[in-house]
């Protein structure tokens, strides 16, 4: 003779009928860490919610995606490669940083459609913000033009620094990241120069050079002045060579993991701040 | 002076990059148990995976759906109201059970296409066998040729029963199960009846008699005879009036419970079967 309180079966906590649905978009999907780091910080702030990984090809990605934005409890996307410059259209309304740098990497559903944010810069700004430092009034040399370079530098420049120095392979991208740092700005010192550790007070390398298995540094050094506070975007490897020798020479040292950690504070304060169903 | 090693951020360890992802699908889902059953169920069986709930309307879910189940990493779905009838047409193959009660609610991502299937009758069979009983050759009594009743009634009479008596309030629906029962094998004598306790080996309420604060019993009995076995599809209460007599009567007895657990464990077999990533 059976009995019903036997007939319990086991049953995971993390997700319900009622969880909030957030996605990382890219193509491929596998290697994104998002799912593992973002889910954390909206579990720790109390949400019954989980960022999955969501894997659609290029050529699929507007069909999908107008469908997808149609789950009702799924209230927020981030979007990783190939699919940055895409994500823009999808947009009903864009944040500050999103408008001055043309692309994002965050969608939120909000009452009146999908906000769109770009927080690789905002992540960066919010890791010295978390170590102490501020970009207030100080000469910031930048490495890297590109997407990362781009959007760390729009949102350094709205942090007003003394002075922003820009260094990119491609000279004119360097330049034109300047003039338009400039356009929105008249005040802001913004130039392209050639890398340098002298005269400076915080180093920022956004380039791709000293990634993974590259053994070289973005800045020719032996030495940096221990003044300077010294920042690399790249998260693996975690200590690049540009950081060791900054932690040799005395310097104080941010990592591209701590940018990570900012951009996921940043993105899920984006999440809360528009949807109803997180506040 | 900052130590990469003091760079972690707190990270979950049930979803990642690689989860292969899983949904139910309905409207609305807040209320839905399959999230933590059937990903506690592939989660024991070893799989990096999870069901998540999916809110479709459903004037959307034709246009929603096409593009769902175009996600790279979307290897499975379940359907709940209003929708085990609108998925039919999303499966490229049926199987055994979904071809002979034209129902499905879940598909699988095969290599060839989604594989749907319907689970509420296999279910029940795996819940009788998990106790150790076996329809062959017994004499059954069901009560209720709704969907339940129907999709229970082909799974046992693919069990080879000596008889299925079939009551519903409705007669003509009781009536027409029991024919088409007949029509998929001469052999099996299933026919309308009234609901009775005697001359059965196993009384089934698939009727919604006695469900949540209903005090009705579906069958008119102060006793039924011990060496019948009784079974509720009524998940809410888990204790009916039904089996609280069984009980009182010193019938072995089966809860709704058992037959969602087994229902849960047959649509992970579907999964494994046909998903190439889940073997």
């Amino acid at each position: 003779m059976g009995s019903w309180k036997e007939t319990r079966m086991e049953e995971v906590s993390y997700v319900s009928g009622e969880t909030r649905i957030f996605g990382i978009v890219g193509h491929p999907i596998a290697q994104v860490r998002s799912p593992e780091m973002v889910t954390a910080e909206l579990v720790r702030r109390g949400h019954n919610a989980i960022l999955i990984p969501i894997d659609v090809l290029p050529e699929e990605f507007d069909a999908c995606l107008a469908q997808l934005m149609r789950v009702g409890n799924l209230d927020g996307l981030i979007f990783t490669i190939p699919f940055k410059q895409a994500a823009c259209r999808l947009a009903s309304a864009l944040g500050e940083q999103a408008q001055r740098v043309g692309v994002i990497n965050a969608l939120a559903r909000g009452r009146d459609g999908w906000v769109g944010e770009v927080f690789d810069g905002l992540g960066c700004v919010e890791a010295f913000r978390q170590a102490g430092h501020s970009f207030a009034n100080q000469r910031v040399m930048l490495i890297g033009a590109g997407g990362a370079g781009r959007a760390i530098a729009f949102a350094i420049a709205h942090e007003g620094p003394k002075s922003i120095r820009i260094f990119d392979i491609d000279a004119d991208r360097a330049s034109r990241l300047a003039e338009s740092l400039a356009a929105t700005d008249p005040k802001i010192d913004a130039r392209f120069g050639e890398p340098t550790v002298e005269a400076i007070d915080i180093l920022l390398n956004a380039s791709p050079v000293g990634m993974l298995s590259d053994p070289r540094m973005p800045i020719e050094a032996e030495r940096i002045p221990p003044s300077v506070i010294v920042f690399d975007a790249i998260v693996k490897p975690e200590l690049t060579r540009l950081l060791a020798l900054a932690q040799q020479s005395g310097c104080r040292t941010l990592f591209g993991r701590q940018m990570m950690h900012g951009q996921i504070r940043k993105v899920v304060d984006h999440f809360e701040r528009h949807n109803g169903t997180l506040a």
